[in-house]
């Protein structure tokens, strides 16, 4: 079923918005009508922001977040602790993190998880570089952030397995109810988890 | 709460993705990491073809839809039937129309609908575009298919007047029950006009 359009510039536009993650030919098509009905100058800022994102934004050389100059901005910030580094599998979940105000440590992008089946093993991950920072930075703790799902937990065993024997302190995200939440619609591995986890009051 | 970034190049793209209409924080985040994760050709095709459909494409100068040349495409074609005009509100609703594949005719595009409330009178709309056309071409049938509410109703029932004397036949788009909908769902408006417009089997 696809969108007759009157004019072949509109159904390039639907072509390539709908590769976008989420949005689907009727968002695609809504969000067109939008650049068609919107200033010319609004539509332009956002053509460009897309290609300028492309051309400046880069890996830190440290963390390999993604930055515009040669270290990311936090790993350039004096105000962020150097002793604890927290390692995740993708940029996205440090700006999740940022976004707590929580953890005000520096990170470590591992690029992925490890995976056997989708054939993503260590050496496709940041894991040398890793070791690199921490033989050579001085570290006292490693917080690991990759997801709680299957490919999540086998890299975070891995990396403690690695990692412990240099006498460094390994942490895990804690697992759980999410707050806010409601038992009755909790999966049963998280409920379980919770139950095991549970805190003295 | 705003997400914290690395890169004042990735904030200002995510400031421009949320002006799109159905886009929040976390889709233009979302879009933003794609982007960052796709290959450059692929995002300057994007760019492109956002700016391309704000150069190329105008209003058709009998229908109003968008067209690339002087007339729309559904103007220009040899295959649709020029005595029906149906009268849409906005570009959008003649797409919406294409789609059904059950409209041979041509279109017109109003640019609105009548509302007091927001100051839109009838010279904001091309009503006089319209009354030309009908008195030029020949024309039989008028089907006015503004949207089934209270501005699109005022406009059906205003045009309906000024049509109707003359001499052509002015339809509406039937109201009634969804196709596939729930009886147990319907509000009573919709319900109500089922009632009325129920047809013989």
């Amino acid at each position: 079923m696809r969108p007759v359009e009157s004019s072949p510039a509109i159904q390039t536009l639907l072509d390539e918005l709908e590769r976008l993650p989420g949005i689907g030919p009727k968002s695609a098509q809504r969000i067109a009508y939008w650049m068609l009905n919107t200033d010319r100058d609004t539509v332009v800022r956002l053509s460009e922001a897309i290609v300028r994102v492309k051309d400046t934004v880069h890996f830190c050389s440290q963390c390999y977040n993604y930055a515009q100059d040669d270290l990311c901005e936090i790993c350039s910030s004096v105000r962020r602790d150097n002793t604890i580094i927290c390692v995740v599998s993708e940029p996205r979940d440090i700006a999740a993190i940022e976004r707590t105000g929580a953890y005000s440590g520096v990170y470590h992008v591992l690029g992925g998880a490890l995976s056997p089946m989708d054939g993503v093993g260590v050496e496709d991950l940041r894991v040398a570089e890793l070791m690199a920072r921490l033989a050579s930075e001085d570290i006292g703790e490693v917080v690991i952030a990759t997801n709680p799902n299957v490919e999540g937990e086998t890299t975070a065993a891995y990396l403690a397995r690695l990692i412990k024997p240099l006498g460094l302190k390994v942490t895990r995200l804690a697992s759980g109810l999410p707050v806010g939440g409601d038992l009755e619609y909790a999966d049963e591995v998280t409920l379980g988890r919770a139950i095991e986890s549970r805190r003295v009051l």
